[in-house]
């Protein structure tokens, strides 16, 4: 593979079916298919959905609407409270891509409404019961900012957004399914109170573990997840997804080898693969599963073989006597990721494509 | 301050007054001072220490050693397991700077002595109690290591060297000087093994923690410490340095606030701060203290309030009534990082320099 340090091998096959699949779905549930592009932020892989004619995409900072701009997508939504210090850069991406921010307070959209010079779409962000962002829906602050947007600005109302993080702490897939069924009876309550008056509003739902496990989107006018790209550790112990369906690995150099506590040292640490972790039953942090490559893609996870702890650049795995002694130092070895997105985000300047 | 997105503010006094510190220790110990670059990984702070006459440093990466080599770095120790596919970099960067690798088999050994086109000094890494990476003190294949050193090659045997990771978990400061102390013998114990052979040969000890708290290094011949140029809360906590000796905040925007249940929402998440965290007694996780910014640095940590979450691009931080009622959407607020090395990673094309 001509690999030297820490780098992401991402399996466009993988890829596009994890998209084909997604927006399938939203296809047959006739809803908006606008995938979140925070998980790989690489306009290589926006080609992937590209090709399979998606259009519409979802970001989560304004340079990286900023970026994708760049590389050719022009209906881009901001999903992250607008951030009023950057609302220059706004109105310059504004000018030149059809734009949606998020709004969650009348503070917010005041600002934004004395500043704005150009058409944004304005969607409001509902708190469904993660509790991390949004207006809760009793929340008599939407009706004053609905009665704000456009009035003698050029901020359109586009609907009700919500994000159901929740999902990720979900113990099983009716628990996730229902968070999923919640976020559309909260959603379309509100939508049916401003449907007359706004008679293109859409109600925008959005996570991986949901969109994942449901085969139909009917209810919501567009989902948004983005992690399904690529998948990742954490999605498999959700139940998010099968392993052949993780679409990326981090190819590690192993550097040392301690056959005397049965563990591999590798090239690969927080600054590669990040520190997030799932606690194991044994309350045993799990950085990544552990995997071979080769030129075509990598295998199934080996058989009690983890990556245990990280510092800065190192990683540490744990691996059972008969599979350690295959290794030597100057070997490479993959990592699945825990958190695909991250791992994704430190790795943005040494990736690889295969299977292309 | 004129930021608008999280932006790593670094205060170029307090990182002098932690070189300077470090730097007087080193030298009424007559011990070499080699600092550990990867904590900042910027051209610009480097120029600190060299105007404090620091020259020779440490990196954890060949790819650290080349960009530190381009900004006139020429003495550079290379504190990781040697990578043996970058054999061919390394043999370049030998060819410009004085470079030091380290190495823990005989298979890397051998690797390197087939291989290496230029002179190298090497070090062999000992494991002297972390158990991360290492050969113990009494493994067989460091004379057969050394042997290999200079026979027919050019790689040249510096000593011995060692990293004292398990200061991190010690839970009081005798255990972190007693673990140092056990690295003054043991390495100082093969030291003498070797001394009469080889006059030259250094021992070379380096952690934070136990070079923080200890105002002497007599007995190493050199150390090198790196996350103090920075500290930051996880050192606090550890007793390595005062709450004044933090020399870095990450300036974040705030985007939403939340009264009901004590909550800003800032712009400022894992792909800025990184996922570390410390657990507080009662289980809570920190991501990072608060403090109010100025031009001219920041506050002390407003009590009660911490980065109680976080996820890709938002952090969650908990306050007191009192305090939330002074923040809006749009303000700036200061997070001082649990981990100053991953964050300012993280940042690293996002700083500023105050006070300079």
């Amino acid at each position: 593979m001509n690999i030297k340090v820490p780098t992401l091998i991402i399996d466009q096959t993988t890829v596009n079916g994890n998209i084909e699949r997604m927006a399938r779905k939203a296809e047959i549930s006739n809803a908006i298919f606008r995938p979140h592009f925070k998980t790989h932020h690489l306009a290589e892989v926006g080609k992937l959905f590209k090709h399979l004619g998606i259009s519409k995409i979802t970001v989560s900072s304004v340079s990286m609407a900023e970026y994708f701009a760049k590389h050719g997508w022009n209906n881009i939504t901001i999903a992250f409270p607008v951030n009023l210090l950057e609302i220059d850069d706004i109105n310059i991406l504004a000018s030149k891509v059809q734009l949606n921010i998020l709004v969650e307070s009348l503070h917010s959209a005041l600002k934004m409404s004395n500043k704005c010079t150009q058409t944004i779409g304005v969607f409001i962000k509902i708190d469904a019961g993660y509790n991390r962002t949004g207006l809760t829906p009793n929340d008599t602050e939407i009706g004053k900012i609905i009665q704000l947007l456009g009035s003698g600005n050029q901020l359109v109302f586009k609907g009700f957004l919500s994000h159901a993080g929740n999902t990720y702490s979900a113990k099983s897939r009716i628990e996730i399914t229902s968070i999923m069924d919640e976020n559309k009876i909260i959603l379309n309550k509100l939508k049916q109170e401003y449907i007359k008056q706004y008679p293109d509003i859409v109600i925008s739902y959005g996570d991986t573990p949901s969109c994942s496990l449901s085969d139909n989107f009917s209810g919501f006018d567009e989902i948004r997840p983005g992690n399904f790209a690529y998948y990742d550790v954490m999605q498999y112990h959700i139940g998010s997804c099968t392993l052949d369906e993780i679409a990326v690995a981090i190819a590690c150099p192993i550097v040392a080898i301690h056959t005397e506590r049965n563990e591999l040292v590798i090239y690969g640490g927080a600054v590669h693969l990040s520190k997030e972790f799932i606690e194991a039953d044994n309350a045993q942090r799990l950085y990544g599963y552990v995997v071979n490559l080769s030129d075509s893609g990598w295998s199934n996870p080996i058989p009690g073989a983890f990556v245990s702890s990280i510092s800065q650049e190192h990683g540490i795995i744990k691996m059972l006597d008969k599979d350690l002694k295959k290794y030597k130092p100057g070997d490479i070895v993959g990592v699945l990721p825990i958190h695909s997105c991250l791992a994704a985000n430190l790795l943005r300047s040494n990736y690889k494509l295969i299977n292309n």
